[in-house]
């Protein structure tokens, strides 16, 4: 096991009835003026626009509002959040939404209290080194951005899509109520929860020995959602269903089952040119690259597949390691194909003739991709291809 | 699932050499006057009594000395700890040592700041309102007081040992080297796993049906402490395995794993009474009773022990629900032998005929004990003396 830190103090209000509670967390966290920050349609369709506005006049918060945050969030909203807190003299962000939105608020957070361009965090030209405190209503059980110290940022003048990360953007609170996800259509469910697996499996996927607590961490949140999904798909009302997969999307990237052990994100970061360039629900992408990769790599470094396959997918010891690891990622394929997921680039939209150019921008300032197998531009361009293709040849 | 509040914002420092940051952790969250608080022989013994102290005085950290916790740690040392505090001005607690000395510590934090007695806090007739910030420097993993917001203390002048918990409470950091652990003798590691373990059962043991994320979590802490203990039982310099199951004692108690269930408690408060009245050590005291508790309950509801039995302890799914359950709680008493740990009154020197004294300690403020089956006096008798005599007739 590896030295490690970790460090979570978001408060968690979980359940029913958790957002009538969100004018007392924000006097807490000392919001004098608040930015209520969303998304778009959604949010006035399901009622849940105007409850937190009313909730927030009936209870004295006084608030402006920036709405339009849109999946894969971007830069041009962020600028503009910016610039409204800036002029409303603004000291809290509050998120309505799901991960887009609470990305976009801490991007604003962030860039408020800082005299560059924001974007700056993103290149790895700065460090945060303030932030406005940021609260979250959530809405979408999948990013884990609720409790993370992440935020992921779309800027459309170049196509790229990058994160930036600091403690100081962890939530000050976030209110989870899984009523309100149910409402979201099953596309979205489920791409919500396969980036819950996937945020799991970038930490899995490890060279880092000797690690059985977080390896057992992460094969519990994989087992829920592996277990809960389904049900969800089956009843979208299942408040209990929607519930644990609520908490093990916090759970899967607040880093509990990634510390102490090297992380791979190679997948994230292949996928995020998928996003970047035909706007794809980024955990639909991850369900084109994801299995792409595992193919890849299970022969170069077999030892976490193994495990994978009996421990998580339940797949029976018999056979050689490396007949067990396809098994395991054959189970999982037909998992996220059970859930309605893409497997390849013609479900997508996506392009075989693009690969040059997202292999430019993501080798543009290093050599190698990802941990747990080091991958170059050349093997990168194979996992592309086999989304593309289905095969390596 | 039940609706659920979490909130825990302990900085965690993990791994070789974090006892170089003390001086700055300590900084950070303002102690200008440090009670540094501990036990006794066993610190100078390994020398972290000297490297603290020359640490901190070569950083300039003013500090005053409270050693003397024993484990079961005594009102008495309390009241000494919150005189000194008072006369010296002491503003920030530093706890090195096990769960005995940060339960010390924090009931030394809370009762500075509070006029009347600090036994009130555990005798529910006040709420801790205010607390002297604590960091920790832990060197035993087992109580997992370093990200709780519990305390446990002993008041020696009725033989009463009783908890009291804020949030107040939980350390603002605390530094976690598994090193610390390697001198620790067989006897007291297995207990500390044990009480590991029990803590994660405490939680695991509910009512509360739908609550896959949190039964997963429970499952993942004791398949780890399971596989890790015997490692250490045969190489106590074991780092890795070390450093699991420290990690694992934080993740058992800091209540990630009890998030939004009814949690039992009963077999914590029955043992309490073993430890009160004959200082024995507390995981050894929960070995002796939790398989005794299991053995009374599991006829009465059977639904966890299943679980428990073929999940956890690895018994295979075939016979009644009454025969996998009974072997899962042998297999569960297997393991506690092997590792030396007690089973029976006679081998921790407790004697039945203390058990009305005991029984009347427990039930003089209420009628019933635990939740996954509500125990009444009659029915703690009866786990008492099996025991006692390993029958309950």
């Amino acid at each position: 096991m590896d030295n490690f830190t970790f460090y979570a103090p978001t408060f968690f209000d979980f359940g029913k009835g958790a957002e009538e509670h969100l004018a007392d967390h924000i006097r807490k966290y000392g919001g004098n003026k608040v930015l209520f920050h969303y998304g778009s349609a959604s949010l006035k369709k399901s009622g849940l626009y105007d409850r937190i506005r009313d909730h927030l006049t009936k209870n004295g918060i006084d608030f402006v509002e920036l709405g339009g945050v849109k999946p894969n969030p971007r830069a041009s909203l962020v600028y503009e959040g910016i610039e409204l807190c800036r002029k409303e003299n603004v000291d809290f962000v509050l998120a309505v939404g799901g991960g887009s939105v609470i990305d976009s608020a801490k991007a604003i957070a962030a860039g408020t209290c800082y005299e560059g361009d924001f974007w700056d965090f993103h290149m790895g030209n700065a460090t945060i080194q303030k932030a406005l405190p940021v609260g979250t209503v959530l809405t979408i059980a999948a990013a884990g951005s609720e409790g993370s110290p992440n935020t992921v940022i779309t800027n459309e003048d170049c196509l790229v899509k990058k994160g930036a990360r600091s403690d100081l953007l962890r939530p000050k609170f976030s209110i989870l109520n899984p009523e309100f996800t149910m409402t979201l259509p099953p596309y979205q469910t489920a791409a919500g929860s396969t980036d819950i697996m996937i945020h799991v499996i970038e930490r899995y996927f490890s060279n880092t020995e000797e690690v059985e607590i977080t390896d057992r961490l992460c094969e519990g949140v994989l087992k829920t959602i592996l277990y809960e999904l389904p049900r969800v798909m089956e009843d979208p009302k299942n408040y209990d269903a929607r519930a644990n997969i609520m908490w093990a999307g916090m759970l899967a990237h607040n880093n509990v089952c990634g510390v102490g052990r090297e992380q791979d994100w190679a997948s994230h970061h292949i996928e995020h040119e998928l996003s970047a360039q035909y706007d794809v629900t980024h955990g639909a992408g991850l369900a084109v690259i994801v299995p792409a990769w595992m193919r890849y790599v299970y022969r170069k470094n077999p030892h976490k597949f193994l495990l994978f396959a009996t421990r998580v997918m339940g797949v029976s010891a018999e056979g050689t390691e490396e007949e067990i690891s396809l098994k395991g990622i054959e189970a999982f394929e037909a998992f996220l194909k059970s859930v309605g997921m893409p497997l390849t680039f013609d479900e997508i939209g996506a392009r075989e003739e693009d690969v040059p150019e997202m292999c430019d921008r993501i080798f543009a300032r290093k050599d190698t991709e990802g941990f747990y197998v080091k991958l170059n531009r050349n093997d990168v361009e194979k996992i592309y291809h086999y989304a593309a293709t289905g095969t390596f040849e």
